[in-house]
């Protein structure tokens, strides 16, 4: 059971993504927070310096597939079930952080998280698709050339879906096309 | 020759698009325009009578394939400069409009435009799509599937080239993904 201190701050986490979501980052403040959070301003600040903070945080927990390669699950499985949550949140557009990860992103301090997170991003793909690749699931593809389709793919539909209307059948369209791309199986 | 008249609203275009692409769409006003235009205000509202208005027809532009494939141009060749273009565009962030097109777009009055922008760009690339198909150049691929790619993967890319340095390698791995999908061809 995580410490209370722990839960707390998921808690702030959570909120301020559906702050974050809906108003972007730039309009949404730490009295924001502390209002949609219910704490106090002391309680807050024992956790978060800065909405930056909290930010940085939000979008730095995203992991790595490490632990289920290294307990040998099938890297077809992985996939699909990464592949999965993914077209769910295309489906959400309201829950879609890109508007917000841009404001966040044109403030020159925090150019150098972002290359930190891409780099993580294409690295947890690439290791994927390395994978299964050794273990002969996948094809002989490129796996800098797929992770790159896969990230940027989305980062487009994430983007558009907010902007219109993004059909189950294009989330679907997604993941068929990476899979097919990389097991050659066609859905 | 273009009549004086259009030339003018050419060159506010054009202007108006690099303030766009530097300060997005909230921020830049009609008078910014005049300033970067050098025109009065009269001259400006002779053309426009909002910065919506030149917004929608900035985006409004883009153009079909039709007269090339009307005039047997090969597919293939069609393909390889558009997507040379999209190369070229992606390697220019400071050119992006995509935060602008962000803001553009939350405006709700503004939800059919881009719903109608969308379907035209999805029509114009499935029109090349099932020509290069008809005439033998391009696999047996589904038109949607690949329309979809190319413009969400192209929309991703260039949201983060914004935010992070894109390489020359990356926009390549975009257009030589899709010649490869329609083609065969590796490259």
């Amino acid at each position: 059971m995580p410490a209370k201190g722990e839960a707390t701050k998921k808690m702030i986490i959570d909120t301020a993504a559906d702050l974050f979501s809906k108003k972007g980052f730039k309009d949404v403040s730490m009295t924001d927070i502390c209002d949609a959070t219910d704490l106090s301003r002391g309680g807050l600040y024992r956790h978060f310096s800065s909405t930056s903070e909290i930010f940085a945080m939000l979008i730095s927990t995203e992991r790595s597939f490490d632990e289920r390669i290294k307990a040998d699950e099938s890297a077809t499985s992985i996939l699909k079930s990464a592949l999965k949550e993914l077209e769910k949140e295309i489906l959400e557009p309201e829950r879609s952080l890109s508007l917000a990860i841009y404001e966040f992103a044109s403030i020159d301090d925090n150019k150098e998280l972002f290359a930190d997170l891409e780099k993580k991003a294409r690295k947890k793909w690439m290791d994927l698709i390395s994978y299964g690749i050794k273990t002969g699931e996948f094809k002989d593809v490129d796996p800098v050339k797929i992770a790159e389709l896969i990230l940027y793919y989305y980062q487009g539909i994430r983007m558009w879906s907010k902007i219109t209307d993004i059909t189950k059948r294009s989330a679907k369209n997604y993941s068929s096309m990476i899979i097919s791309l990389l097991t050659g199986e066609e859905i």
